[in-house]
């Protein structure tokens, strides 16, 4: 069996946890897993690394492969140069195993849900792939607990078989009137985005049903290369895999599935997977209240107050706090999307940025400046590399830095300092067990990320 | 005549933007000038500088006299070596003035309130100083504008000449419904700790009716030296000058005042002094709302984002975060107490700290490291001064630094460095007309403010 993890998926309504450059999937709440993580952990139970397969875009892509790179020892990961929708991310993966010589069952997954029972979710693959290998395609049903505005529904009344049913009709999301109805209605299923099926049946399924992807799909050839084209792949319709083939197929069947699952699609719902205290209240992080209930602290650096608080989402980072009705946690949404309008950097980045060999948080700026905490973990190198505009300080606080500077090698102690010119060529490693942290003082009139040149990299970051 | 600013007070109902060492009336809140610094240049369109006297305790003086001397040439400052209540600073102050040989009306007024008409609190002032001179004791009554629970009353329904009455009785902060019929009966004024009087009649008085407070005040001589010796001043009891005299005294009268006075004791108080936009909302600093109505979003350093929320109060600071509904303000204190308890360092002081040459932040700290931004303005000058627990190690940000590094002398543009070692004297100044901005990285076992040996200091912070 093989695995397919759309890892894409933007950052807006966990703002301001998730960011555009730091979605919900990467996302560690309360646990030391990412969603991602626990997703790919989740079919490592099932299948074999290398029959997993996982698809980002390239903006998620280094984030994505960091987090992966720390479960498995090479993980498959392929990068859409554009974000499409769904049905361009699994038609191109499907062909990827097709051409690697992999036609048999596929379960496909979304990496931004939870699923708190694995062994029932293991239970129903199983049964599934029964189904899958008399060329059904399957859609994982979830049997609604409320009646939820914010999913599409599956409708399914008659019989196919022992454990599954026939899917009659996909429903949009419904109104709270509707959803109601639904939640009576014992045919109604969330739709969690969860199939399976045999890759050569889903190609034949998408030729019949979305024939403008599939040929566009039949252009990519990995027989010889595992890189996404952009060329071919911005030809793609951004389209969901419901719209463009499960709601039109017809050799489609539901197996209803009770795993514990939300999609965490907001604040509230985040609020609802932990575990509360007495008077109702979640607190994660540095907190402290006096006279809440009901209410959602979190803080991820500073110390977060609430008083008398009710019905009250409060979240913390370093550069952004949110405080929001727990009834309108969807409008979180609205925010992001005025923040990125306006430019605001806070919809799109954290002050901490992860990186393959550690990570790097933004301290201070100003007129000319810029100041970094650069934490380089046990064996982490940076890339050898140069920059135009800005000259950089480097002061070791804590572990040991090895530098090289224009071809010379420097070992650097705590309480050490260096100086970087401007476009001179340098490194910065840790070839020791103490993680290293330094503080970076940059210089320059032109102080964006951006302004790196890349000569070597451990991680792959230089195109030949 | 003469004045007299109480300037002590405590930090705990406006946490997180007071804290002990940074009291609500060195608060800048959507205002240029403090609530001490408006109280000052009040007095000062009153009377003169040389005739205007404040009073702090030990722990605020260096925040207190740096707020002073940004409007006054040489403010008179004593400094209190422990915290008591208003009477013994009161009384103290007032033989102060005696043993200058400034037998005239003093007028007395705390630096934490706000007066919005200065033009109706001058003409009271005008009013009641015929009456001080008379040998009455003078206290403002505010005429209430809401029965409020959190202020103390005044009793006084006979008239004593055109303008004043008699005081019938002080009477303490009412609960609810005795407050609601106090409000309903003109009779009943806030006290608002304002109060008017001839020193001498103001000695006598306390002679009378505070005999133990008076024996210790005469024990001060301030004929030979301005400082309140701690040996005699931690005799003192810790007593307000509303239990000790004011309630007591047979001469005293009530001059009503409706000046659009506030003692700011909450954050509800606070949000409704400010300007509302048409949802009810005060939004100081980089705010964002959805929704949102009746609250108040305040920003000093990072993006505060509200969305659906009501009648809520939401305060950033760098280290600290406040969410409280509206009507539970009052309760910040027990936070505040809280964190004293735990000895969380936030009650006590900001990660910005402000000193006479300029202020520094505290960006980061770890392990046996701390980093800062020091800013040092125009023609401030550091100590000379060395550690004996830590080295430093300085990258000038922007501007020119001028450093003294063991009796020699460097100056630093951008971008360059010093170290400077344990236990080596140095200092550091900005003789420039542009700001100074560095980066210092402390190293050491024991980081702590109170590593500092100063040797030399123009602001008078060496003892001789």
């Amino acid at each position: 069996m093989y695995g397919i993890i759309l890892a894409g998926g933007s950052g807006s309504r966990l703002w301001p946890l998730s960011r555009e450059l730091y979605p919900k999937q990467l996302l560690k709440i309360n646990t030391d897993k990412s969603l991602l993580e626990m997703t790919y952990l989740r079919l490592l139970d099932i299948t074999d690394e290398k029959n997993i397969l996982s698809i980002t875009n390239a903006k998620h892509f280094s984030d994505v492969k960091t987090q992966l790179s720390s479960i498995a020892k090479d993980p498959i990961l392929l990068s859409e140069p554009t974000q499409k929708n769904t049905a361009p991310a699994i038609s191109v993966s499907v062909k990827y195993l097709l051409d690697k010589g992999k036609d048999d069952v596929v379960l496909v997954v979304p990496s931004d849900h939870i699923i708190k029972d694995n062994k029932k979710f293991k239970e129903a693959v199983e049964k599934a792939k029964k189904l899958a290998k008399e060329d059904f395609i399957v859609t994982f049903g979830i049997k609604p607990t409320a009646p939820e505005t914010g999913y599409g529904y599956i409708k399914s009344s008659k019989k196919a078989g022992d454990f599954a049913f026939k899917v009659d009709e996909f429903k949009e999301k419904p109104d709270a009137k509707t959803a109601a109805k639904y939640f009576k209605n014992k045919n109604y299923f969330w739709n969690a985005g969860i199939f399976m099926f045999k890759a050569s049946v889903f190609m034949e399924t998408l030729k019949q049903f979305a024939p403008e992807i599939y040929e566009i799909t039949q252009e990519f050839n990995f027989k010889k290369d595992s890189a996404i084209e952009f060329t071919k792949f911005d030809k793609m319709p951004s389209i969901s895999i419901d719209y463009a083939v499960m709601e039109k197929a017809k050799n489609i069947v539901n197996v209803p599935i009770d795993c514990g699952w939300n999609d965490l699609g907001s604040w509230d719902a985040i609020y609802e997977i932990n575990k509360k205290d007495k008077e109702g209240n979640v607190k994660i992080g540095t907190t402290m209240t006096e006279g809440c209930k009901n209410s959602f602290l979190y803080s991820s650096n500073r110390l977060v107050a609430g008083v008398g608080l009710d019905d009250i989402i409060l979240v913390e980072t370093s550069d952004a706090i949110l405080a929001c009705k727990k009834d309108k946690t969807q409008d979180v949404k609205k925010v992001f999307d005025k923040l990125k309008e306006i430019k605001d950097e806070t919809h799109l980045v954290h002050t901490t940025v992860y990186r393959p060999w550690g990570y790097y948080t933004v301290l201070n700026q100003g007129d000319g400046y810029l100041t970094k905490m650069i934490c380089v973990s046990s064996h982490g190198q940076l890339s050898l590399q140069s920059h135009n505009f800005r000259s950089e300080h480097w002061v070791v606080l804590s572990g040991c830095a090895r530098v090289t500077l224009d071809n010379k090698n420097y070992i650097l102690k705590p309480g050490s300092s260096i100086d970087i010119p401007v476009k001179v060529k340098h490194s910065l490693g840790n070839p020791y067990k103490e993680e290293l942290k330094i503080i970076e003082v940059q210089k320059g009139d032109k102080l964006v990320e951006e302004d790196i040149i890349r000569y070597k990299d451990i991680y792959g970051r230089v195109k030949a």
